[in-house]
């Protein structure tokens, strides 16, 4: 049966209460000062992969809108990760802070050393935006309606318990909270008004169960080869990598 | 054997000195004068399935695109077509046309009675961005090296011989005028740039010449349904279709 408009809101934001990686360990450990300089380097490394991905995906998504109007309104979820004359970007920012914890942007930015678990999960949902419907691919972006506790949460718990945080190194989450506001709005109301069937909103649903999904696995990766057992795979980072400091050697 | 920077260049304008569809009669009939008011109206309609595939189809390469700088770069194509605050943009300008010339905007936004020959010629452009190496998508957009000198004939063209024609209507050609040489600059510097094996400098003539045959192909099958023999296929658009005069009365 077609869930009201409200309810079926109410079954969407209860797949963040019960599914969003902000209740993976990982980021316990993160935000309350337990990682090794190390740990948050391959954290930073790792979802670097994920920054560059997401502008790929939006234009994956505008690739296959018809409407002007609706690619136009999509548009600034590049214009906020790849940078305008007037804003550096997201990406930009989020190699601050990677210099700020050590590591050479450029070797960041190559993504070399990047675990293939992460590039799978991260891959996965490119294609996904690229094949499934548009439905499914909006309705995918709704974990922004519960990124801004974790920025949120991340900004204090950094800043609380880090040298490398300050204004700068933080500036990407700072700004994701002013931005991901105002894409989720659209793209909740977008999702409401289109999944106007039974069978649209339990898609729309497992959409955005499958983004979780993408989102927790990359911690999971994270996890077994940086922090328990700590077994790195064969190719990706090691802490003797892609340092600041060899660079200045 | 590897050609000079020049020589490269030079074979890749003279692919559009042979195929570009300037060469094609059917602008010789609609810049001289000769087309009837409906076979103005065919070309807008068909043509408009062009444009609005456009932005997609550079949605689709930058999708692919891993670099942001050259995302960034890329960008305005899809501005100068979906339109920003400051700019209405070209799909816009478009439909104005169409009106100019007795159209329906919205049915011709719809794409129904698009020819099926315009649409497989324009989605096997967009799949061709989607699915060939990012010189060969460059390298495919490099028509706009030959695109000023056809719009500039057919602003004269239009003006002189159809009363439809004015500073409005023909907005569209007029700012392609200043959009297109910029992009094509980019373009040609960075095919010249990334095409440094005689292989690779195949690939990009031959992706010049698929496109010059996609934009033939166009005008071959609004000839054939709308000139000579003026057979339209099943489901194309009929002169007595869309009319403006239809919606006011």
């Amino acid at each position: 049966m077609t869930q009201s408009r409200d309810a079926f809101e109410a079954r969407l934001r209860q797949i963040g209460a019960e599914r969003y990686h902000d209740l993976h360990p990982f980021h316990d450990l993160l935000h309350g000062g337990g990682c090794a300089p190390n740990q948050v380097r391959a954290w930073v490394i790792n979802r670097y992969y994920y920054q560059h991905s997401i502008p790929m995906k939006d234009a994956a998504f505008m690739s296959r809108v018809e409407d002007p109007a609706l690619r136009r309104a999509w548009r600034s979820r590049i214009e906020d990760h790849d940078g305008t004359e007037q804003n550096e970007g997201g990406i930009r920012r989020w190699l601050r802070l990677a210099e700020a914890v050590g590591l050479d942007p450029d070797y960041v930015s190559s993504c070399r050393g990047v675990l293939p678990a992460t590039k799978f999960a991260v891959d996965a949902y490119v294609r996904f935006v690229r094949e499934k419907t548009l439905l499914e691919a909006v309705a995918a972006s709704l974990t922004e309606l519960f990124a801004p506790k974790i920025h949120a949460n991340r900004i204090q718990g950094l800043l609380q318990n880090y040298d490398f945080a300050d204004d700068s190194s933080l500036s990407y989450f700072k700004n994701r909270l002013k931005e991901a506001p105002k894409d989720v709005a659209f793209g909740l109301a977008w999702v409401l008004d289109h999944a106007d069937t039974a069978e649209k909103q339990e898609a729309a649903a497992q959409a955005l169960i499958f983004k979780t999904d993408v989102l927790w696995s990359q911690l999971d990766a994270l996890w077994g080869a940086y922090v328990d057992p700590a077994r790195i795979p064969p190719g990706a980072w090691t802490p003797d990598e892609g340092l600041l400091l060899q660079k200045a050697s």
